[in-house]
C-alpha cells in the first residue's frame, strides 16, 4: 500500500467534492431472523443508491483487529493508525475538546481512593458522579507549578484529563496509576532525558493533589496514565490538497478531525441538524467528514431495534445529501458495533462509493453481505482515501 | 506480499508453459445500458472459458492510483513498480528498440518552436510530420560532444530520444523543458556530483542544437526532459528460472518486457499475426507476454464500440492460443482504460486465470463484475506472476 508521501506527490487540485459520511459502529452481526441491523432496515434511499454504487468491506486496522475510535478514524483519514499512535492522553484532551498544542503533554487522570497508608483501594473511587468530578478538577486547577501552565478538565463520573503546558516537556515517563488496587501509585519515571522536567512537574503535581484532596472523600487521590503529546500529522490540506471540515456533535470526533486539519462546523444533534450544516457550508470546502454517533452508541448499549431506527433515520435524511450531488459520496463505518456484541469488534465494515465513474451493478441493498460481493472486495481503511480521491479525478497518473 | 528474492528461493523449473495475454487497458466503466466495454461484447470463446476459470480483480499499483504503461507491466512481470522506477528518457529509448547500456543517460525529447529572443511558442513544434523529425535528428545526430557518445532517434511527430553515453554519467539534472510556453527553455542543472557531467553534455547539446535547427520551421529547437538510466533488474530467468519472449506490436511494450530479460519475437500488426507467432515459436519459450494495445488505444479515444470490438477480435482469434493448450493461460489488462475516461484509470483489471489446477464455477463471462466475484477476490498485480507460476507447477513448497 502506498504511503503519505507518495499520495502527497499524486494528489492534485480538483473541483469534485467528497462526502465522507461515516455511521459509528455501523457494521453489525445477524441477530433477528438471521439478519444484522442494516438487513433489518427499511432503507429504501440506500438501496436506490446500492444500486448505482461500488462496494466493499473495509478493515479499519488488519483482520481480527478491534479498533478504538481513535484508530479507525485516522485509518479512514489515510493515516496509518501503526505508525499515527495517538496517546491516551492526547485523545481524551481533544475529545473534551480542549485546544491541544504542541508544547503540552496530556495525561488520562482517574479519581481513586487510597487508605491511610497511601494504599489504593479503589482505581475509581467508587465512579463519583460527573458533578464532585467537576468540583474537584476546579480546585486541582488552582494547584501552582513553577514554570508551566496546567489544565485538570473533567470528564465523565471519575475520569478527567490533566495537561502541562511547557516549552519542551517529554511525554516519556511511566505512569502513576499502578492498574490494580493494594499497592501505592507508583512514582512518576522518566524514559529520556527530555522527560526529566516532566516528571518532576508531575510529582510536584501528585503531591500538592494529595494534599488538596486529602479529606475528600471517597475521591482522595488522582491516578496519571498515558503522558502523550501532540501528534505531529501532516494536514489533509497537505497530503490530498483538500480544504476539509468535520461536522460531529461528540467532541471527539471533532478533536480527531482537528489533528489532521479539519475546521470544525459548529451543529445541532440531530442528523437533520449535520445535514443542514452541509448543506449551509456545501461551497466552502472540498471534503466533508460526517459523523453520526448513535449507531455506535445504541450497539453499545445492545439495543438492536435503536440502532435499527438509527440507520432509517438517516436513511430518511439521505435525500438532503443526494440532492448536493456530491462528485464522491462515500458512506461507511469506523468500526463495527454489533448490538449482540455491545462493544466495538473486528468485523469489517460495510462501504459503500457512489461517483460519476465507479463500476456498479452488484448491489441491490447497503448491507455487510451486499457490499462483501460489491465490487470493491476488501480493503483496509488506508485504501478509502486514495478511493475517494481517484473518483473525484484529484489523483494524478503515476509514471508515464 | 513475498519479494523478488523471496520467489527466486521458491521457483523450480518445470514443463507447463504460461501464457500472459495482456489487453492494454481492457478494464472498463458502464455506460451503455449500464454496460462496460466487456459486457457489452459478444465473447462466446471467453464466456466458454471463464466458466473453467478462476477470476480476480488486479490493481496494478495500489488502490485508486492510476498507473502509467511503464509501472503497469513491471508490476504485472512481478516487479514492484515502486521500487523499480523506469524514467520517461529509458522508457522512451526502449519504445524505439534501442539497446539501452549501463553507461547510457536516456533523454525523452520535443522538437519545438522558439522565437527570436529564444521564448517557446509551441512545445510540439506544430507536429511536425514523422518524416522531417527524422530528417532532423539525422542532422543533430552529427553534433560532437568531447568524452560522450550521442544518439538522436526519431519516434512519431515531434517526438525523439536522446541518449548520450559515457561512463560514470549522472542522470539526477534538472529538465530543460519549461512544460509551458512563453519562456525559454530551462538550465540543465545538476543534482548532485555525479550529474554535473551530464549537465554540462546536455548543455553543450542543447547549444549545438540551437545552432543546427536555427533555419528550420517550425522546428527550430529541441527540449529535452526526463533524464533517466537504465534500472537494474534481475532477469525472469534468474527470478523465476523461466525463458521468456515477448509479442508486441508496439516497441515500448517489447522494450519493456526486454528490460525484464525477455526475447523479443518479430510480429505482424494484426492480433492474428500475434497469436501466429505464438503458435510458431511455442516450443521455444516457457513464458508468452502476449500484447495487445487497441484496447487501449480505442480508449483513450472514447471509442466505447471500437474497443468493444477488439475485444471481440481478440475473442474469435482466442481458439487459436487454447488449441495450443498452454498449462497456464492468464488473460487481464495492465490498467483499465474506461472509453468514458479517454484515459488510464485507477480501476482494478479484471484477471481471468485457467491452468488444470485452478476452482472454477463462479463465473459466466469475462467482466469486471464477475471477475469480482471469481474467487480470486481482489490482488495486487505483484501477485499475477507468482499465482501463474504456482498454477504452472513452477514452484516448490516453503518449508517443512
Amino acid at each position: 500500500m502506498v504511503d503519505l508521501e507518495f499520495l502527497k506527490k499524486q494528489c492534485i487540485e480538483g473541483k469534485s467534492k467528497i462526502v465522507l459520511l461515516v455511521m459509528d459502529g455501523l457494521g453489525g452481526l445477524p441477530v433477528k431472523d438471521g439478519m444484522t441491523e442494516l438487513e433489518a432496515s427499511r432503507t429504501p434511499n440506500f438501496d436506490a443508491l446500492a444500486k448505482k454504487s461500488s462496494g466493499g468491506l473495509v478493515d479499519p486496522i488488519s483482520t481480527g483487529i478491534i479498533p478504538g475510535s481513535g484508530p479507525a478514524h485516522l485509518g479512514l483519514f489515510g493515516y496509518d493508525p501503526l505508525k499515527y499512535e495517538i496517546g491516551r492522553g492526547v485523545l481524551g484532551a481533544v475529545g473534551l475538546g480542549f485546544d491541544i498544542t504542541c508544547d503540552d503533554v496530556a495525561i488520562r487522570a482517574n479519581f481513586c481512593t487510597v487508605d491511610e497508608k497511601g494504599i489504593v483501594t479503589d482505581r475509581r473511587a467508587g465512579r463519583i458522579s460527573t458533578e464532585i468530578c467537576t468540583a474537584l478538577c476546579k480546585k486541582l486547577s488552582g494547584i501552582k507549578i513553577p514554570g508551566a501552565s496546567l489544565f485538570v478538565i473533567p470528564e465523565k463520573e471519575h475520569r478527567a484529563a490533566v495537561i502541562f503546558r511547557a516549552k519542551g516537556l517529554g511525554a516519556d515517563v511511566t505512569d502513576s496509576d499502578p492498574q490494580r488496587t493494594g499497592v501505592t501509585p507508583f512514582d512518576v519515571k522518566p524514559l529520556d532525558k527530555k522527560s526529566r522536567k516532566t516528571s518532576e512537574i508531575a510529582t510536584a503535581f501528585l503531591n500538592s493533589a494529595g494534599k488538596v484532596l486529602k479529606n475528600e472523600h471517597p475521591a482522595n487521590m488522582i491516578l496519571l496514565r498515558g503522558f502523550s503529546k501532540y501528534p505531529l500529522l501532516p494536514s489533509m490540506q497537505e497530503v490530498y490538497k483538500l480544504k476539509a471540515a468535520v461536522i460531529a456533535v461528540y467532541p471527539m470526533y471533532r478533536g480527531l478531525a482537528k489533528l489532521v486539519g479539519m475546521d470544525v462546523l459548529r451543529t445541532g444533534e440531530t442528523i437533520a441538524d449535520e445535514f443542514a450544516v452541509l448543506r449551509d457550508n456545501y461551497g466552502r470546502y472540498d471534503f466533508f467528514f460526517v459523523h453520526i454517533k448513535k449507531t455506535d452508541s445504541y450497539g453499545e448499549d445492545g439495543n438492536f431495534d435503536a440502532k435499527v431506527h438509527v440507520i432509517e433515520e438517516v436513511d430518511s435524511s439521505l435525500p438532503k445529501v443526494l440532492d448536493l450531488n456530491p462528485g464522491v459520496l462515500v458512506v461507511t463505518g469506523d468500526h463495527s458495533t454489533p448490538a449482540v456484541l455491545k462493544s466495538h469488534s473486528w468485523h469489517p465494515n460495510p462501504l459503500l462509493l457512489k461517483s460519476g465513474f465507479c463500476r456498479y451493478g452488484l448491489m441491490k441493498r447497503f448491507t455487510e453481505n451486499e457490499c462483501a460481493n460489491g465490487g470493491l472486495g476488501r480493503l483496509n481503511s488506508l485504501e478509502v482515501m486514495p478511493l475517494a480521491m481517484a473518483n473525484a479525478q484529484r489523483i494524478s497518473k503515476f509514471g508515464a
